[in-house]
């Protein structure tokens, strides 16, 4: 198998290819996800440009030994003005270079002073480093694995020591420690919503507390070695009402029902539809959100499967599969794996447990 | 006093009177900080669009019941589709709007987008919303206050359970879990760097364990309600090595000469130069950082305080003071606190211990 360091050569490679049909001779990139996808820095306020010939990290004296240990592949500016000039310095020792492609996720702003300042032309491009990311070589899919072994484990540990009167703030606290002990890190704000606070699909945790009778849907992932897992569970606490029990089912058999069509080739709105088709059968809300979003480096990205998504699924991709029925001043409930696409249907990358009915939690 | 909904009326007045001299007739807002600013909405893929008469927040079905909850002030559109197709929806109830700000933060693809499509002119525009923000009103003041007082009784409880052999993950998790007991979030990641991994100023923390002879930086802070703290401290473990303590006094020594400096109408970059000042005269590196940087909503917000600031200090800016030394290889130290500026000099808005000379750790 190849090295890490293989596999980020030949990942700038791949961005060198675009420079023909873009009509750049140099790609500027500033987005964090994108820069440790191609040289594997961590860090922030750094840049990468990436010319025919070379690949150079901009970034200041705070991250410099960091850039140094991360990027066997970069080289390392160090910038102590403006990134700006930092960039202007550098393309003056690359007379060939006549027009930067600039990654059109920068603002707005920072684009109208580039086009002003820099000594060659300026083009906006886009999606060069998304549209791979959106497949994911073998290194990326064993941390998603990795990061989702994290969130179980976490899990498993802190269910033991839930108990009535604790509120979500101090069970997300858990969940997190448990998580943050391993090296890894939240993947995003944990969720933990007790009763009626589930029915919002992002709420925040609060200092709400556990009842004897209740439920509690948890929404998290671990970031680990810069990738991400994105998992949720429910649960019913002291006893389960049959609304709730019915509702959970449902939502587990349109994930079940989705997760068997997940192959390359398919269309994802199709699988959103047949999920919602499940829901909308039982005669309950469907889920406002998407069924699912790509999972990666960053917890949101490419491809979407929605009712909106236009494109096919393909080998290789990771994505979320998340039902939800969402009822008002009642409860929410959503399940979520993250699972990988493969040429004959796909894998489930998370090994939470998963019941066929209401798990029930017997606290003390 | 004024309560929430009077302040947050006031602050949306006061977008409204840029719109003559920028000549716009409303202002889309993207940025997750402003909004909150304007609206008291603390969720995340959502917009405002602030016309001339009205505010409106483009959120869609996640966010609902928390933008009902959170924005007392603005009108809720829920939008099915496409961000783009909301905001065209909603100006055509307005006819009299003809030319659109947009921030300029917002992506250079999307711009383009939304200049395509919007029926209307549109120009990117900026800094109405982070001017206003830079002076913080009692609200943002005692929320940053808050912040800080939760940072200082998260410190000073985990302090009591560091030992030997811990990891660098293991106590920023410790740290965050006494963070978010509270209902407060990290403000940033958590830094904890034992021994040389300190001279990294934005080191992550790494299963490096704790030694018997060691040192220990925290650079953390507390989101709460919004807005956060951000602090610096170190301490020497078992032993005090005298060079850290030569160190340590002339960071201290820089920090209190620059928080003595500071008062309403202070040139921000003689700061930073009477800070490195102290440093070099001891011919020790100084940081290569900005002194400090505006604190609030964003961790990182105006007024920035370094070499390469313009501006000069104002009553109502919250800044931090953070002066360091790196020693690559070895060690690097950072006193950092969180400041208000005022009239006649400053106030420390943190109070978490700062000792004269390096503080020992004595652990089991």
């Amino acid at each position: 198998m190849a090295n890490v360091t293989s596999i980020l050569k030949k990942r700038i490679q791949n961005v060198r290819q675009n420079f023909l049909s873009q009509k750049i001779d140099c790609l500027l990139i500033a987005s964090p996800a994108n820069i440790s996808y191609l040289t594997g820095f961590m860090g922030e306020d750094s840049w990468l440009l990436v010319t025919g010939r070379t690949n150079i990290l901009i970034t200041d004296s705070r991250y410099t030994l960091q850039a140094e240990k991360q990027c066997p592949n970069s080289k390392i500016y160090v910038r102590k003005g403006r990134m700006t000039e930092a960039i202007t310095e550098i393309l003056k020792k690359y007379p060939d270079v006549r027009t930067a492609g600039i990654e059109d996720k920068i603002e707005t702003g920072i684009y109208k002073t580039l086009k002003r300042k820099l000594p060659v032309l300026t083009k906006p491009v886009n999606h060069i480093v998304e549209s791979a990311r959106e497949i994911k070589d073998y290194l990326e899919i064993s941390a998603i694995k990795k990061a989702a072994q994290i969130s179980k484990t976490a899990m498993e540990k802190i269910l033991k020591h839930i108990r009535i009167g604790m509120t979500e703030t101090h069970i997300a606290a858990m969940l997190d420690y448990e998580i943050k002990k391993t090296g890894a890190n939240p993947a995003f704000e944990t969720i933990v919503a007790f009763g009626t606070n589930s029915a919002m699909p992002h709420h925040s945790p609060t200092l709400r507390k556990l009842k004897k009778i209740d439920t509690i849907l948890f929404d998290f992932g671990a970031k680990f070695n810069g990738y991400c897992s994105d998992l949720t569970r429910c649960f019913a606490v002291g006893k389960i009402n049959d609304f709730y029990a019915k509702v959970y089912k449902t939502v587990l058999e349109a994930q079940t029902v989705a997760i068997n069509m997940l192959k390359a080739g398919v269309d994802a709105k199709e699988v959103d539809a047949a999920a919602k088709q499940i829901i909308t059968s039982e005669k309950l809300p469907p889920y406002g959100h998407g069924l699912g979003h790509g999972l990666g480096i960053d917890v949101h990205e490419q491809p979407t499967v929605s009712y909106m998504s236009k494109s096919k699924l393909k080998t290789g991709n990771v994505i979320t599969v998340e039902p939800g029925v969402y009822i008002p001043n009642k409860f929410g409930i959503r399940i979520e794996d993250d699972v990988l696409i493969t040429d004959s249907g796909c894998e489930i990358l998370s090994q939470l447990l998963k019941t066929d009915n209401v798990p029930l939690l017997k606290l003390a």
